[in-house]
């Protein structure tokens, strides 16, 4: 099912082998055409196109560390680490007004050099021992001199799903979302489950669905602060809900014109659908595709 | 594609919310049938039926901390964290003979409990301040006393993937691998990139191949020490290997007869199949499965 995903089709080679090659960083450093993304905190800034506003590396403000994105085009892109700041729990509303300006391909870069200096400025101490660690593999990577352990970035997978029955969709709303907007179930997979079993769980925990037979949709990274979102859609035989509350404020069946009214924006909708760059938004239009309206 | 999976089918239910219950974890902790799972280091014990061996709480070693898994059956099960060990990095010959011989749902109970134990002993300070922090969440998180960031149990998202092309399958081998022993190509899912870009990444870094048309396939939780496999068949239009030997030690293009033999564990066969508790297995089933042989 090709559908359109926000914060993906970003064209960076990610060059992965110069990261651990001191002398290919080195040269991408001293390169005159490097650049260096310009940031206001984790926020960018954005050109009248919906295009990432550059810099270049002469810009690189004291006290601050260039991590390695890649190339694009064959010019080496950085983004700037400013040491002692942090930023991740703050999003403000004028990211999200970005968001929705920002070109696709611009979308996915930024994930990435948001979701790269986020994880640093929250991880700058060893979890085996305590001690403060240094940057190494170009910004990929983190290294305690006291331990030797060597820590990354972390990408956190969040199943996204829609539970189906007999022609309608399951979806929430959570008390902090703006008014009216409804979205599909999600959350976190643990340790020792599958994708599979962490919908099954998480669908029946939030609103007390039992669902089988998974299917994959699509995958998203969203970098508030490094998700692997994945979606899916499942088959419920059963369309009783009971709401965890503290998890949901409600949960509804929505049928298919209610949804594709949603995204279409009618203000007669049933609901507010999320924002286009996000997977939700995806998973929503991919079901509206898919079968007939009951 | 419904196809077996290792590590998947546990029958725990995880309680989510009881985690955050401190009257609910006291029960738990108090009810006489609650069963402890019985480690050495870091590897379970087995019945002679491919079960894990369990104890109860009263056989909670000294300086031992119970994490609690969740309930089978209504009975609270628990996992002992013993502080101040350290197992991560070694993995046994004796544990991957006794995979071989767990049932499907013991295994995925055990990666739970495997993962979650290993995760504590390498997360035992703050990565935000380096302050020593305690548990909390009945074992789902730990604290810090000092800036009160709240840190959780990792899952690395891994892209596992066959390109495929003109009716053969990409495999490789790395030099570290037992004789003979190939498999599909794998690599972690980075920040600010989704599962079909990192298939396309990994595959044109290891092995030269530019795949296109990414498919999912299956999942699985792979408790060395916390991974998440989604594994996936791309489509590549052209054979040519370009070796990442820093990677593999070699690549090779095999037919579905080739892989067959390889599964069934012909003496005869080209290459040495993944073991069965491997998604990689399953992900080779599937292709052999999905299509006539050219």
């Amino acid at each position: 099912m090709a559908v359109e995903v926000g914060f993906t089709g970003a064209v960076l080679d990610r060059a992965d082998r110069e990261r651990n090659d001191p002398e290919a960083l080195a040269a991408a450093l001293g390169d005159w055409r490097a650049r260096l993304l310009r940031l206001n905190g984790l926020d960018p800034e954005l050109d009248g196109e919906g295009r990432l506003v550059w810099d270049s590396l002469a810009d690189l403000a004291e006290g601050s560390q260039p991590l390695f994105l890649g190339y694009i085009d064959g010019r080496p892109h950085f983004v700037p680490l400013r040491l002692g700041e942090r930023h991740g729990a703050t999003r403000s509303p004028a990211l999200f007004a970005m968001l929705s300006l920002m070109l696709p391909d611009q979308a996915g870069l930024y994930a990435c050099a948001r979701s790269l200096v986020d994880w640093h400025q929250r991880h700058g101490y060893c979890a085996v021992c305590g001690t403060a660690t240094e940057l190494f593999r170009g910004g990929w990577a983190r290294r305690c001199p006291n331990c030797t352990a060597e820590h990354f970035p972390r990408t956190d997978p969040v199943v996204i799903m829609l539970a189906e029955h007999d022609g309608r969709a399951l979806l929430g709303r959570q008390a902090a979302w703006p008014a009216g907007r409804y979205s599909a179930l999600a959350g976190f997979v643990e340790v020792g489950e599958s994708i599979e079993e962490a919908v099954t769980r998480e669908t029946l925990e939030e609103a007390g669905v039992a669902v089988r037979d998974v299917r994959y949709i699509a995958s998203q990274p969203w970098p508030f602060p490094s998700s692997l979102m994945i979606a899916c859609i499942a088959t419920a035989d059963d369309d009783r809900i009971t709401l965890d509350t503290h998890e949901l404020e409600d949960a509804i069946w929505a049928t298919r014109d209610e949804v594709r009214a949603a995204l279409a924006g009618d203000p007669a909708a049933r609901f507010v659908a999320p924002p286009r760059y996000a997977i939700a938004w995806s998973l929503l239009t991919a079901w509206v595709g898919s079968g007939a309206d009951d």
